[in-house]
């Protein structure tokens, strides 16, 4: 029963266990002697002057979090207090309320201002926002310096966003599922209809508005015509209500057909004055239950979607007709630049899905209204482990843009492996475009700043769901906290982002910190070393689940993410000189650089050349020798980040730390899948060994194709890469059991089991040796939900590891498989390898 | 999703997150150069010579506990290895197996020896049981060395337990409730049967067996007739087969009248032949079914049940009958020395329920057969917070006898209070009764030593549950451990006990280990002394549930456990030259020390003697100041826990962190409840103030029936000193509210309510200042599972403190309740106290 207790003064704090629901929103108790600063420094009361739902939720935000942190309630009032006092409000509500205090700057919207203010002989600590948005996220500012330690006795601080746009994009389909969602069902959608149940919404939009995001987009871009249907209206405005008390502006993604498929016109022509008519009438009735909806994303022309192609109108039609209908209420529209032929013919070498954004856009510049801002990948293909800035970037100068990030990781090990992005982001944003006589990077260009547009920004596809922890990993709230904090001042460095966020995440201990961090800050090279290093991008299954290893699923397809691997050579050639002329749509020094293979960086090498796989990097070796070096160095990292773990026992909360550590190891598993994947198939194409030996050499490695078998029968597994030896074993049987004999030394050993977890069903496991059980496992893994994998292949292949087993030569060691639904209770390989 | 994966080599370990299921058995991870050391010292082998039932549970308990300790999985075998090992096995299979061991000497049942044998280079690490059960003991033992850090590597130690009757009493009912359970359900009954799935009852019977008990009865001691009906020898064969592989014997508690009521006969006469032939035949078929059956419990003519008396015969005739029954298999009959008049005159000063044990079996010693042991409680009265030994120890010395311990918490604050009983048992055990020429501590008397009975011992009521933690508190599950650590060896200290405990249980902090060891070891005192201090026993409900404070619910009242309080005096006279000659059971020696005020401890001054509140003890200290002294002394110790036990946040996992901060909060809520309620009861009966001036007075407390009240209504409280004031206001309406206009200097406070949390309801209540919600709860507790409390009273009464609240002078502070259900949101005071 004393779980159910309420402990001490929590009161109105929820007192989560650590399921990492709070995120970096925990306000755990300071302790020593920073608390006793703290209580002195923070006074009892907190002063709203800005009686808005905005406000309000800033005085309670602010209530909730120094009772959290210091343990105590303080005293809510209005209004200029006689005694010391945090003051929140407007800076024009300031200055009218208390004009002595001269806080006479102007400040952009959406900005704040941290003062101290001595004021006949009391102390304000005021937070005085531009509008309520600003000062709610200086109340939040305000907290963070608290839970991070920084002092606030004496302020004058102001902060500034960097750009305008700071959206989240959902995918979430109006059936509760999210398309590139791991973190649960959507926290919006149930069975077609707004969730009764909106407090996660709530939840989310405080989450969101504590970094300063202004906007999210709540269905998928691959947009249900219904989301525009007349009686569909009720359902968005609740959500934009359950958003609202955090300054969360509701976004729409929408499908272009809609003046036809719900609008009931025979056309969705956008020079057609019934569609325009059609998408104003629309719009305004969305504004009379919304007054703050925030715009519209809109992709059009792409992956099966219609668009203006169909009256062979152009993008800058399509997008001016909806936005027309926005600009009288202040809404945006953003104009997807993800638009490419999927039906592409891979025999022709010049063609290159590389150059479609800049090709679609690049001539329309200009003609695009003032409230249409396109918004661009990161890098010309698809949120890849490794791209270029797209081109597109710096080629706009008379329209607005704005930078498409991924927080969720589609292509990054899902909620599986843990990857840290901003040390990605950074580099694209960082990178200088050379689009005018000063720098201009990246950032700098999707903010406007460089053409001087009105609007621009950052938009991050987020995909929260219901799992406690929203993203389905602990660590990957990291990417979601990093990218808004890129949004609002993206010259922060990958060290500054990563060590707030695990202090405000893990707390204050420097092991736990130090070791998070580490692992964070690493943690995408990693990635990228046991995935596809040097520009070949991911290496994984493009037409199906994103996740599992299968080199050839780029090619021969007109899907266009073709790295040209065969046994000659491999990568694009993107060259202007011989290849598809995608660098050329660079500026020059920037296509300078890349098309000279003495001058493109090692890590984009294969991106833009096609070299044979003799080719010699910058560092001195080759590219196949690289190919092997790095997936070896990437999976023994993983496999350090699981001892660096293992070392935080006990430092870490109990939940938080068996979670991390299962994801870890699974990880861990899984890297030595794409290892061995990978390197296999570049040595049997290129035909050149591993110089160190190491691929296709296994010690301690046995088959389960080559161990006696009963009732167990042998599969080709396909691709062949995504098995060792390219076969695997499952069973038809009730059970089925595979059998070596032990010749090795007498010792301790760690017995590695490869099987397959496949989907829809449970098949149980046991390990034998002798007449001893030593293991026994259940394969019950929700690897992709909503994408059940059924196959033998590296997506399902898991790895179960037993430590400490002791064996004798003449060991009879025997597996034993119970099949369940569709999993059938498969098996790659088993590893005896000696205790190090 | 990653919660679900077992973590790493886990395997065949049940990796529970700590929620106090595993007890003292959780095998946690031994780190650092302990484990190193180990590693060395523990050998890949672990073989067994014995291969029976419980045999095999000695090995694979080996294996468990070596695999969480050491991360190594040894090797199951059978004869003596080749290579270093542990084997397990009975003196007399080792002696066949390895005669040049030279394992000589001879051990008494149930003991073991553990001993390191250098034999032909080889290394052997030798458990030898004298029988099974004593190798199944010796396997923990060697377990629980290496969990407590203790060295392992050239062991030569014998362990013989100190008594063969060490049995565990649960009192649980055939419908799944428990008598005086606070661990949730029964773990062997539903709905008249035995429970579909007994995995709970052989993990008990894991518990129990590590340290080395023997037996346990399977239902309440007030019998349901139907556990001796012909067709329900199938459900105790199913529990007894969950236990049989731990060597837990099952026992069963009989209704004396069964031969009757079960049987067909028309009477149950003990020396009736009949009556004997159907014990035999009834006995016998038990034994056909369960071969290893351990023996019978059985309370006749006490509290309602039948006995003896209906046909004028002794309770040895009684014992007799059933006990010849058993003879033939080694079966054991334990006849409950609980035997007493509940209808006693209190009127009559020379009644005393003390003298009962002692008077109903003193005069019939030597009359009871060999496998008979009369089970006498510590004390004369029953499981009170202090009590003589019971001088029937010290009175029989032709008649085996065992001592009945109650684990669980009846008069000890039940789940809900923090009371480590091992100090109070250790004070009976140790004291000697003077009853021979020698020492003759109760330990020896009850193990048969002194007078070389044949039987004696052990039993503990413990009545575990389906809780996750088996008892209701973490905490509580030290008195099980400490109840069968002393039964097997009552020579170890509560301090050596508690340590072991504590380490096993929460690990190797030291900060933690001082932390809980010096909790647990003032508990008791701690406890005695905000209730019943001087021996005056529990002070609680006696007829009711025997947990909230009711003072005069003793007095004037057949059932005996008075303390005769009243204006003039207190203390129940129990002398020989003017009282009711009790302290005349005891041996001269001992009786002299007890008749004498001069050299009776303080500690049962009341319950020897009748004395004025002046009376003086030997601390000085008046009989009513220290009344009121230990109240508050013993209410801010429990304040001292909680500190202390907030000092552990981080250093002991989550769950049980939480849990135990919960109990320890309610338990000094709780104290308080108890200090105000016995303080002022002495104070009026007594007319004495108190010399600090606290009792009484109540700096910052504001009765809830002098603010002003909206829609509560004022309600005397019984018995009165259950309530601060005598009252308590309740809530009738849909909502109610009580107010009051705060006066005090401005600052910050911590505010306590004091609310009742009655049962059947879950009531919400709210706590404002001004317009400000400062706290918000729901009182959902079940504080008496099986026996709601829907009453204004001490049990109900509950502390909500809400810490760090800032107030100003007029502060209008208000609370709001709104009942439910048979919940009326009653409350009591408020209290406003400065924070220090």
């Amino acid at each position: 029963m004393w779980s159910k207790l309420l402990v001490g003064a929590a009161a109105l704090v929820a007192l989560h266990a650590e399921t990492g629901y709070d995120a970096w929103l925990r306000y755990a108790p300071v302790e020593g002697a920073a608390l006793a600063q703290y209580r002195q420094a923070i006074p009892a009361v907190v002063s709203l002057l800005d009686d808005s739902e905005i406000g309000r939720s800033a005085q309670a935000e602010t209530v909730r979090g120094m009772r959290g942190m210091l343990g105590r309630t303080l005293r809510t009032e209005a209004g200029v207090p006689s005694e010391n006092a945090i003051v929140l409000g407007t800076l024009d509500e300031i200055r009218r309320a208390a004009p002595a205090w001269r806080l006479d700057a102007s400040l952009p919207a959406e900005s704040f201002w941290l003062k101290t203010v001595a004021s006949g002989g009391v102390r304000y600590t005021v937070v005085a926002g531009a509008d309520a948005r600003g000062m709610l996220y200086g109340a939040f500012a305000l907290l963070r310096k608290v839970a991070l330690g920084q002092p606030v006795a004496s302020l004058d601080e102001k902060q500034l966003p960097y750009a305008r746009i700071r959206w989240i994009n959902q995918w979430d389909r109006l059936n509760g599922t999210i398309e590139r969602g791991y973190g649960g069902a959507s926290i919006f959608w149930e069975d077609g209809k707004a969730r009764a149940d909106l407090s996660r919404v709530s939840d989310y939009g405080r989450l969101l508005a504590s970094l300063g995001i202004n906007g999210c987009s709540i269905n998928n871009v691959n947009a249900d015509i219904k989301a525009l249907a007349p009686d569909f209206v009720p359902q968005i405005a609740r959500i934009a209500e359950a958003f609202r008390p955090w300054g969360v502006r509701v976004v729409l993604a929408v499908d272009f057909g809609s003046p036809q498929s719900v609008g009931g016109l025979d056309t969705f022509d956008p020079l057609d004055a019934r569609v325009a008519a059609w998408w104003q009438s629309t719009e305004a009735a969305i504004y009379k239950a919304i007054p703050d909806f925030g715009g519209i994303v809109l992709k059009a022309d792409s992956e099966g979607r219609v668009g203006p192609s169909t009256y062979h109108r152009t993008h800058a039609d399509a997008a001016n007709v909806v936005a027309r209908g926005l600009k009288p209420y202040g809404g945006l529209l953003l104009y997807r630049g993800f638009v490419y032929d999927h039906h592409m013919d891979w025999r022709n070498l010049k063609n290159d899905r590389a150059r479609a954004a800049y090709d679609n856009f690049h001539d329309l510049d200009g003609q695009f209204d003032d409230n249409v801002a396109i918004q661009i990948k990161n890098g010309p293909i698809d949120f890849q482990v490794r791209e270029p800035a797209s081109p597109l970037f710096g080629a706009l100068e008379k329209t607005s843009q704005a930078i498409e990030l991924q927080v969720t990781q589609e292509y990054m090990g899902q909620a599986h492996h843990t990857v840290f992005l901003v040390p990605m982001w950074k580099e694209t944003l960082d990178f200088d475009l050379h689009a005018g006589p000063g720098p201009t990077p990246v950032k700098a260009l999707v903010a406007g700043r460089v053409f001087h547009r009105p609007i621009g920004g950052f938009v991050g596809v987020a995909n929260v769901g219901m799992d406690r922890d929203w993203l389905g990993n602990h660590m990957s709230q990291a990417n979601l906290y990093g990218f808004a904090r890129l949004a609002w001042n993206p010259d922060l460095t990958s060290s500054e982002i990563v060590s707030e966020w695990t202090r405000l995440t893990f707390g204050d201990n420097p092991a736990v910190d130090k070791t998070i961090e580490q692992m964070q800050l690493t943690s995408w090279r990693t990635y990228e070393d046991y995935t596809g290093p040097l520009g070949l991008q991911n290496l994984t299954d493009i037409t199906g689940n994103h996740y599992g290893v299968n080199v050839e699923a780029s090619e021969r397809n007109g899907w266009g993410q073709w790295h040209r691997a065969d046994e000659k050579g491999v990568g694009m050639d993107r060259t202007v000189a011989t290849g598809t002329g995608y660098i050329g749509q660079y500026r020059p020094a920037v296509a300078k650089m890349y098309e000279s293979e003495a001058t493109c960086p090692d890590d984009l090498l294969l991106f833009m050349h096609h070299v044979p796989y003799t080719h010699v990097l910058h560092n001195g070796k080759t590219v196949i020798q690289y190919i092997y070096d790095s997936h070896y160095r990437g999976a023994e990292a993983v496999e350090e980040y699981v001892r660096a773990w293992r070392r935080l026992a006990g430092l870490v909360d109990e939940q938080r730390y068996r979670d991390v550590l299962a994801q870890l190891e699974y990880q861990a598993g899984q890297a030595e899948v794409w290892r061995d994947a990978v390197t296999n198939w570049f040595a049997r194409a290129s035909g050149i060994a591993d110089a160190e030996g190491r691929v296709g050499h296994y010690p301690g490695r046995t088959e389960a194709e080559s161990m006696q078998l009963q009732g167990y029968t042998v599969r080709e597994v396909t691709p062949a890469e995504d098995a060792s030896g390219g076969k695997a074993v499952a069973c038809a049987a009730a059970s089925c059991a595979a059998e070596m004999k032990y010749q090795g030394a007498a010792g301790w050993y760690t017995v590695r089991v490869e099987y397959f977890d496949q989907a829809e069903g449970a098949a149980k496991f046991r390990l034998w040796v002798g007449k001893q059980v030593v293991d026994e496992w259940t394969a019950d893994l929700t690897l992709l939900p909503g994408r059940p994998d059924r196959r033998l292949d590296s997506t399902t292949s898991t790895r179960r590891q037993i430590t400490g087993v002791a064996l004798r030569p003449g060991d009879e060691i025997r597996l034993e498989g119970v099949p369940n639904g569709s999993d059938q209770a498969g098996l790659d390989y088993i590893e005896i390898l000696p205790v190090r």
